[in-house]
């Protein structure tokens, strides 16, 4: 089964763009994903192909209108009606990492990218769309998000990434920031790799990780300690549930 | 003055890429900024033009040895030692609009694209190199990540943005998320736009707009919403330092 990307957008140019290189664009042509941009402007209903307007009350900036939205929604969702449909908007929900996950678990996404000032709110209460937001940043629209989205996705799809045991202990997977790596050479510029890691000795070696990841976590994200620490501390039954918020 | 940006990267070809449309595309063909893709396997010193080795320590997939990291960076610095080195990755700090914003001010940016399990860790011990997130994700590179994060700039420069005034009540910059949009028509599905941004009465639309913005601050972001509430019980010196943070 294939993942399926449709992107409803202005800028149907940019998609797969930086997708179509590397790990993403061999997936691409090999069919483990579809990247399927459709044009907001085709589903205007003057000859301007006008998708926007004055914000209601005042304001700078322009407004996506609902209704040619509702028919570029509505478009992608008989063309596959098996997709979630996720606008990029900065009053979304912060995208996370187990979102990511059961995303690449399901058929794919249909992503709608904001421009301007943003949609008419009333698209959210008429269609069903999930809003996300990719950080707390303004972009100049959500094709940047989108393509961050994707390729978040693709890189999880069975066998896209090299080493299938690659992406389980990374950051964020398990609630904590990811140890810090080395390699060779083992001496450069007067620093050294960590003894332990020279050690062979495995047990150590991952007590050490473990030890730098909560070291780490502490110390730049106490955001992320403080759920961690707040999982530890529940029932197991409960942290599971936790950590996948 | 333009803004400068040179990203060090194993895909140049990225660059500009989805940058090179829209908004910033047109700023980029009008001097605006520039965007100066750096090729990492240029600096590596065997014929292969090997960046990466094997995990010390053991575990999946290939890090990026310190040394060649470097030379890419000495030679950026040299390039343009006014510009502040970013790289991309998920143990960095979490990228912010304050950031953005005085990246802005600045001159420009060089961005280290990661790859693979990431840095050789040494790389930021022996270099001055700001380590930022661009989300609770993982990317298949920091590439994605360096394309939104100059998005978010590109639009904030002298001349880009239509309106001078769009821009300063967007979502994050007031500490909330922005209030709700509604644009023509009037009525579409049966919905309304609110009464109030019909009324012409200013006062009363601006008090509308900031009570939604709280109201939506408090109930998707919890988390916005708690230090906006922490910010405005401290004394004002106090609260301008931490709207920054």
């Amino acid at each position: 089964m294939s993942f399926a990307a449709q992107i409803l957008t202005l800028y149907p140019e940019m998609f797969p763009g930086p997708l179509g290189v590397s790990l993403a664009g061999r997936a691409l042509a090999e069919g483990r994903w579809s990247c399927a941009p459709i044009q907001l402007r085709d589903f205007a209903t003057d000859k301007h192909r006008t998708v926007d307007d004055t914000p209601a009350g005042g304001g700078a900036g322009m407004v996506l209108r609902a209704d040619i939205i509702a028919r570029a929604v509505d478009h992608a969702l008989e063309q596959r009606p098996d997709l979630p449909v996720i606008a990029m908007t900065p009053r979304g929900a912060p995208i996370s990492q187990s979102r990511i996950r059961a995303l690449v678990d399901g058929p794919g996404a249909t992503i709608l990218c904001g421009r301007f000032e943003g949609f008419d709110e009333r698209i959210f209460d008429a269609r069903p769309i999930e809003q996300v937001s990719m950080g707390d940043i303004i972009l100049s629209g959500g094709e940047m998000g989108a393509l961050m989205l994707l390729d978040a996705c693709v890189r999880l799809l069975p066998g896209v990434m090299g080493a299938a045991s690659s992406g389980v202990e990374e950051s964020f997977e398990t609630g904590l920031l990811e140890y810090p790596h080395y390699t060779r050479p083992v001496e450069w510029e007067g620093r050294t790799i960590p003894q332990v890691l020279r050690s062979g000795d495995h047990a150590k070696i991952a007590a050490w990780r473990k030890q730098q990841a909560e070291i780490d976590t502490r110390s730049r994200r106490p955001d992320l300690w403080e759920r961690h620490i707040g999982v530890r501390v529940q029932s197991p039954s409960g942290a599971q549930r936790d950590l996948k918020d």
